[in-house]
């Protein structure tokens, strides 16, 4: 790369949505919500992931690391710490950063081999 | 978080369309049009919304409120005041806010459990 | 609306493609490549549509007016003038208007009532 | 065009993944990830392509270019110098062009004449 960084610091998810495994053939149905994000800095990123809801109090901050130029696909289903997140349950994310990074919205569907349903770019705060 | 809020004051998404019942067998042909609003500030957004159509003037506003720290996924199908939004008929979409927020444009297919078949950001109006 | 505009003056989509009627039994596999435009300001918007390909000279401009306070869905099938866009070929566009608009890409699955396949908001050069 | 430029000189896709030929019945399930290019610019784009990885050094740059008021469709499959891209592993990619492009991100369905299954503007650094 000619330069040693892109991205921003601070990006918004503002669909978020796991169904419950009780819907439809398992594993088929499964689907998995993840955040990619993408570190081009020399430094490690601390990333801060913050999940608000429709009727309660944001929970949070799940933290994740991205090392110095790495990409982490991050899955919203595996995240446990301080607590899972709801099944069947509408909620958005805010993702925070010490270092710049790009962070882009992907459902996956596991019955194609990985094929994703939907992507799109976060929401970047410049 | 570290910041208390993201996002700006408008919002515009160029595409919408609600099929009417009618195709194909229902329910499992239903999808719904959805914008997922976040409002991660320490106030209450009080949100209005314009609906703009080929061939007549704008309906609106449709007024939501997103408490504050709260996100809301509001159907297009859902809205009634000041009138329920036409079915097989093009549409678009403005979305402004007194505070902050961040708005996302989703495609729900209720055949699978809430999967959306497409998603993205709006366009924010800086 | 509390205000009278939103968007850009100038957009880019870089993907296009228009399958030919050949594959798959038509017209289930018929897709519609669409840019749907929003125009919010007073004034009728004079847009202007340039297709680049992979292997020779832009065509157009295409032109396509958007009323006042009107949206409209542009198929990119159904554009004639200067010439129809080639089938199974690769291309991209450029949409210039003389007052800002929001442009959004969007490919229609006809099977399923009008469901979109993918949608992404236009890149807004600003 | 009444310009002859639009875009970014630098551009970010935080999602990738190529799936291998051993899921599901090949070649039904072949997917293509693409990014596709727009260069409006009077001058060719010379464009190099950064591969980042979850565990190890990023990879490229690959090099790509652009003739003059042309767009050109990259597979990231094709991609072989200075190595190809693996399979069934997280990847993202950063962009870089000595004239302004504009890049979006496609994941082609082959089952379906070139359907897309998914398609977001790429994140523009500016």
């Amino acid at each position: 790369m000619r330069t040693n960084w892109v991205g921003s610091t601070r990006w918004a998810i503002a669909e978020g949505y796991i169904p419950s495994w009780s819907h439809g053939p398992e594993p088929q149905m499964t689907s998995h919500e993840t955040v990619c994000l993408l570190n081009t800095t020399d430094r490690d990123a601390h990333v801060e992931i913050t999940i608000f809801f429709s009727d309660r109090d944001p929970v949070g901050p799940y933290e994740v690391t991205v090392p110095s130029r790495r990409t982490r696909h991050v899955r919203f289903n595996d995240l446990e710490d301080p607590e899972p997140i709801p099944r069947d349950t509408d909620y958005a994310s805010v993702i925070e950063s010490d270092v710049p990074i790009v962070a882009q919205h992907t459902r996956l569907d596991s019955r194609q081999a990985e094929n994703a349903l939907i992507s799109t770019i976060a929401f970047a705060d410049r």
